[in-house]
């Protein structure tokens, strides 16, 4: 690169941006939600991430050519999505560049959106979350949020909440809890929903809860199948040694 | 290097050229093509790519040493095609190299040639392709092209599609169908056909069909050998066991 | 990094301050002394160390983020801990700055805190240290400190030991004697005893030795267990076979 | 390197030189040819080549320090050698830096020396061979050379030929055919003769046959002894079964 | 490091001093040969190098921190040493920081001390030696070293003795015949009585003699030991089978 940054950040000039970052991680919450977010409030892609350590590609989304790390906007509001895999020392210099913009910009808010694996089901999954400071965490907490007391964010949401909060931004991120082995839409709009409560962004998340459904169905259905299929073999198990 | 960069690009000046790109790849669909067009419009190398990063070689070329990245020119006709397999970060530093040179020629074309591989056959195997805007997609289905809506293109061909579109140039990219496990001359001779009424370059591609016949021919009798082979070693099989 | 530099080490002017490192080492000894003083003290976090060779991430303690390798302080005092282990490179790298930075505040004082594992339990485990000078062994003798004669300090402490004295700064490692296959707060509260004398620092090392003992207590218990298991195991054998 | 060059090229200034080369390759045909040359004509060392990235070492010859990769001199001819295996970037900007030297100093020729495997044994053993231009081409055939059409040549010999080439010097490659599996100066002596002829440099091949009569001689003894075991063990095998 | 480069050698200014190089190597033959001269002539560390590549690190040696490659000197002698491995890459620019000092200060000799491994034992184990010239050569071979004609000399002598011999300065190595698979004092000793006549050094190699006496002595006890073991053995299976 000609200024010897390995990492360029092309962003037009939105004045206090509210910017949500939704790279991929566990059961791909954030990614899915940044995605919906881009897709069901008719957002138009206003920015990419150029380095020559990204791999060489395009992604064609409905007919055009997108280059694999990428910024939707509309208004004052900026959604960040990557359709890949991103190396450490990468994610770190990406990082900067984008709290060095959203510095200068006077981002009002810079809101990561992730899944937090659990392993397990149970009747309502929360959403986890910590903000820059006390106040953040207050907020987070009216509403409905638990607030992470200890642990590591490892990633794009990690780095990004430490570097926005070190430049006194207003950062947060939010974890929906998740299975943690597969993709899942519902996290998604859990995450969401807060989202919406934080910003104001008026959005239903029907679609997401449908597409959820969708998934269990199908779920279910190989459940099904694999357990008739698993008591068929018995019993001819049975018929055979009996 | 002594300016620091890692690439360097080596061209004439040519003023709007229509630039062709055939890189290795599946089915080796645009390197079969880029090299025909090379070779039957009798054109001459005109420049290369120069990098420390590449191996070191000459490829002989009709009695001739050439380096592995080259261009081939004729009027304002470039053909680019690579003999190696290129890293994917020397292919960043070379597509970006290309685009600067395309946008200060100021390019009215830019086409880059491949292969997508469907692991079957058909009787009519179609060409996909993907425009840099709106209109160049209308320009490619009024060509018979199937424009690709969903999905990613990898190497050469993506970088620059993306590259060059960004720049607001002309760029297309024009994939043949192909089985993908083995060079296919049809394929190129489809994605031939569709550069010809794109560009207005004029060519037969009898000799890419003929190429074809052989293969296929070939590929029918080592079948019918294994086949011959196989009823033989089965008889013997019987002859031995009833 | 704009200026070049791999690393940047992020500290308030603080004029002739005691410096104590406590990365992560043998039987966690150095950084469970410095996590301790830390927290026992009601120090704030006042710095950090910035890499893009670091992992993206936060630490979330008590809600708040905070980067893996960061400096507590109170008064002219300095506790430097990190949770993540650190390549050998960048170390060095960290502790050129940190020393470049104690030079220029004229410290009073450099301590690492760390471990020295023997493999075996004795009633009185010994700490063991070596200073800069033979002024500061004579003096880490008279507080009881066996001194190193001969071997080799490994990472942090060993590189902040030679960089400090070689800018004659009074330098000292402090190693507790430990079994080295376990955490030990008890060989932590070792080491700190012989800081307090050593800084005029007042804190008790109760908690950590209450800690040492319900660490100690659960290993004996699954040792009660593991062995009341085994003399089972042997029952039923005998039983079986006599 | 102060100059932020990998390599450094150290010759003195050698007008109109004759530039011939033989770093190890297939029967390492270059390699001794080359030596050959440097011995026979009673050539002294007048360069080498510095890099950080070649390991540290020093040839003892003669019971005099060498470096690794050096020039011989008489003249104005230049042989090239290498006693190790040089990484493939490091060549390239050895070979770069070679031919900046043999453009300034205006080479009447380069010619690179090098084997090229055929897997089996003929009567005659031919010579392959490749110019820059037609002209060349011509040269070689009058010569005797067969004319090398299509292929690649990797290594020094290959990038050499390319690099000189387009700087419109005479480059040319000698390629002896040889087994492929043993040092084989019968095809060094081969290429000395076309070389000799090109350049006109007289000297006599003999000492090379003489060393291939010997290695020969050594390869059928070798033969005969593992025959003569392989027919006693058999014997015996019959006496104990039969 | 600030200026760009990798390696740093710091030493005070010595006019005309006599260098002597013990790295690490076969038979640890330099390493305890440098070591006993700097110990026996009282000589006080007066440089180091310095390398964000070397390990973190302080060597504790009689109770006080040393860098892991440091130079010892009394008067105008100079002990280079290393308690470490170090890469190819990074000694090639040790040994060039090294050679620039001892050129600016006209150095009047440059010796390597080192091991080579023969694999056996003889009544009188020789050294061999190699000088920067043919003269080096007359002087070593009347102070009773053989001199290595041909051969190739790995690591730190190697480069030490071809960089400083191209700067024109005095420069040999001198190997001590050893077994090669354990240290070797009485080679160091060899080589040390050698070092004595070419410089004038006075110092008496008893030591060396001694301590080699006591590892021949464990080795013969440790092979007595294990002969009366094997006799043993054989006596008990005897008495079971017979």
């Amino acid at each position: 690169m000609e200024n010897g940054k390995p990492v360029k950040v092309i962003l037009p000039e939105i004045k206090k941006p509210i910017f949500i970052e939704g790279y991929p991680g566990v059961g791909l919450v954030g990614h899915i939600a940044a995605n919906f977010l881009a897709k069901e409030l008719g957002m138009e892609m206003i920015g990419y991430v150029e380095s020559p350590f990204l791999p060489p590609m395009a992604l064609i989304l409905g007919g055009k050519p997108n280059p694999p790390l990428r910024f939707y906007g509309r208004d004052n509001l900026i959604v960040a999505v990557a359709d890949i895999y991103v190396p450490p020392t990468l994610l770190n210099e990406i990082a900067k560049e984008i709290v060095r913009y959203l510095k200068e910009m006077e981002a009002s808010k810079v809101i990561s959106l992730g899944g937090i694996g659990i392993g397990f089901f149970k009747e309502k999954m929360d959403v986890w979350g910590v903000g820059a400071t006390e106040e953040l965490n207050q907020e987070l907490q009216e509403k409905g949020v638990k607030i992470l007391q200890y642990g590591s964010i490892m990633g794009m949401s990690g780095k990004l909440l430490w570097e926005a909060s070190r430049e006194n931004l207003n950062a947060y991120v939010l974890l929906g809890e998740t299975f943690g082995d597969r993709p899942d839409p519902r996290a998604a709009a859990n995450v969401v929903e807060v989202l919406k409560s934080l910003t104001g962004i008026e959005i239903s998340t029907e679609p997401l809860l449908k597409e959820a459904e969708m998934i269990e169905e199908q779920l279910r259905r190989m459940h099904d199948q694999m357990e008739e299929a698993r008591k068929k073999a018995e019993k001819q198990y049975e018929s055979i040694y009996l």
